[in-house]
């Protein structure tokens, strides 16, 4: 019989259809196909098609070639780069801007990176001097001001993230971080999103593996719904969602798609979709760039594992991942607890889901978790 | 420079990024295949692929073969079918299950019917004889009530809304409205949707025309914050916000694809897609089953008119249709307004979207309205 279940946090109702059952043959699904690298803007020697890159790092010691806080200022030159092998690179904190971080001599612009973030070529936002809101008859509308970032993971235009020696994927990681936190100074951004697009079918228009990050004047209705529904739990027991969310899925130990020591991997009790995953730091923190050293290496584990996990059970399917996080100006939060969301593309979303906001997921995510651990 | 809209009811915002452009170029898309007729289960000839019907249309001045109330109830038999061409047929106001329904000689579950209404075989819910809400650790379920059907609006494989004579529209537009009575009769069932899915990309997995009906035991939490954000306005303003919407629109005459006595067909203001089109009644109603035999007529032609229009200017896209109503059992609202969201899928939904419910929309609906106007 079918099953409805309640999200714990905002309240949408995921229709569990266990009666159809789920085969490892319902899974099948165009795999995430991968377009042509000639003429790929991300990959090495092609720099020049995209808009000048705001920060890169290369194959060696030193620090990154420069952080451009506003994301609109033009970046100063790179150090050089020199041939370390994929694997071998380690890197240092990135100097989040500081008018003395350090200039060097050499190639900015091209190749020699493991890892380049750049403008997006065709923007959503873009910054402004100000944010100007105005009426429109009985509307409401405000200029588009914001940015919009790419991060190019890797030079290579086939290796994912799971593939990627883990102090690369570290990078990916502090990248992120260190991005949020220079947006966060603009007092006219009041959220930052970082996700990743896997696969046309995931809405990626690019092959190469990248994330992207916008910056926006509001705080996107989704997140508030989060934010509240986090609060009104907070407000009649005094714990936070996650942090009980944890408790509960450790103690029934029938969703854990992994564990380390600084977080867990879930499928998620109300699942929207088949193998939904969410992995969820241990250390109760509201904002995603608080993240620790020591949790940076193990949230580029876990992601490494929990990706790798997906990719090989479900044929290198389409997904979205994105970082949930509270909106950036929101000091202490006790309620909210950041938490990466994947979900991967197997299906269409049809008229129903848009209509209600409420899914139809064939795949019980007590049974995905199983499928995905013998991965 | 990009441009932020809220939509009026939900604070839902949407980038209109007017500097890309747009032209009829930009919106090539794979066009929504049609698969093979031989095995097609909603095609006639093929009645016995589906579960038995609940209600079916023939080509004779008689009422509808049965009315079958419950979803569940095995329906009386159907009157016999006779060859009147498409187009010659007309019909008559269904018996809405009355006890004193005709029953009719004749072959039930076989071809000659006109519109056929059968359980979906794969049901996302289905009636059962309580409504069992349990908890499951710290998380809520309950069993899946509710029911599924088909509307299968013609025999042909191939026919599209807008290419059907409009009596035959009409006739889908009040098997709509009866079978909503007929579910409302449940006490259980708190909110009833209507919709379709056209072309694979909008998740339909059967190309013959239909369209279907969610009928379930709560309500969903896109309608509540529809119903939420109208009641705001209301209660500030005391007027209905699409009431407003509809002067607004004349006035402006900007965003208008079609009108009527009864109906008007707009590009909303803060469109989440390219081509998204409203059909919106003109006089105030909450409830899509209060709908009045004059204004079924109108409806039937603006949504030929209007779907004509879409398909030609885009070539057949995949489009989702969904009728937003009020809940079933909330009675005489003065603040909400049923009304037809029209959604072409021309891309992907990717994880900006899903992570903040707020759009990227490359097509200001000024454009789109031009555009469509054209057709």
């Amino acid at each position: 019989m079918p099953e409805l279940r309640r999200d714990p946090i905002i309240e949408r109702w995921v229709i569990i259809a266990t009666e159809r059952g789920a085969r490892p043959s319902d899974f099948k699904h165009p795999a995430a196909v991968v377009d042509s690298s000639r003429k790929c803007p991300f990959c090495p020697g092609n720099e020049s098609a995209t808009p000048p890159e705001i920060l890169a790092y290369y194959n060696t010691e030193r620090s990154p070639a420069s952080v451009d806080l506003s994301g609109t200022g033009s970046p100063s030159p790179a150090p050089p780069s020199t041939a370390i092998p994929v694997g071998e690179h380690t890197m240092r904190g990135v100097g989040a801007g500081a008018p003395d971080s350090p200039k060097a001599e050499g190639k900015k612009n091209a190749s020699g990176w493991t890892l380049r973030v750049v403008p997006n070529k065709y923007p959503a936002l873009k910054m402004q001097k100000t944010l100007d809101v105005q009426s429109d008859g009985m509307y409401d509308c405000m200029n588009g001001m914001g940015a919009h970032e790419v991060i190019i993971e890797t030079p290579s235009h086939t290796e994912q993230l799971d593939e990627m020696n883990s102090k690369r994927v570290e990078d990916v990681i502090r990248v992120y971080k260190e991005r949020i936190i220079a947006f966060k100074k603009d007092l006219h951004i009041q959220y930052i999103m970082v996700f990743k697009n896997h696969g046309r079918a995931a809405g990626a228009t690019l092959s190469h593996p990248h994330s992207q990050l916008i910056a926006m004047p509001i705080v996107p209705i989704r997140v508030k719904q989060e934010m509240a529904g986090a609060k009104t739990y907070y407000d009649s027991r005094k714990r936070c969602i996650f942090c009980d969310i944890i408790r509960e899925e450790k103690l029934k130990a029938q969703r854990i798609v992994g564990e380390n020591d600084s977080f867990l991997a879930i499928e998620p009790y109300a699942s929207r979709f088949p193998f939904e995953t969410w992995i969820v730091p241990k250390t109760h923190s509201g904002h995603f760039e608080e993240i620790r050293d020591n949790e940076v290496k193990n949230l580029a584990l876990i992601m490494k594992s929990t990706l790798g996990k997906i990719r090989r059970f479900l044929n290198n399917p389409p997904f979205n991942f994105i970082i949930h996080a509270a909106p950036v100006h929101e000091p202490g939060i006790v309620y909210y607890h950041w938490h990466i969301e994947i979900m991967p593309k197997l299906s269409q979303i049809a008229g129903f889901e848009w209509g209600t906001g409420f899914y139809i997921n064939t795949t019980p995510p007590e049974l995905a978790a199983r499928l995905l651990n013998r991965k």
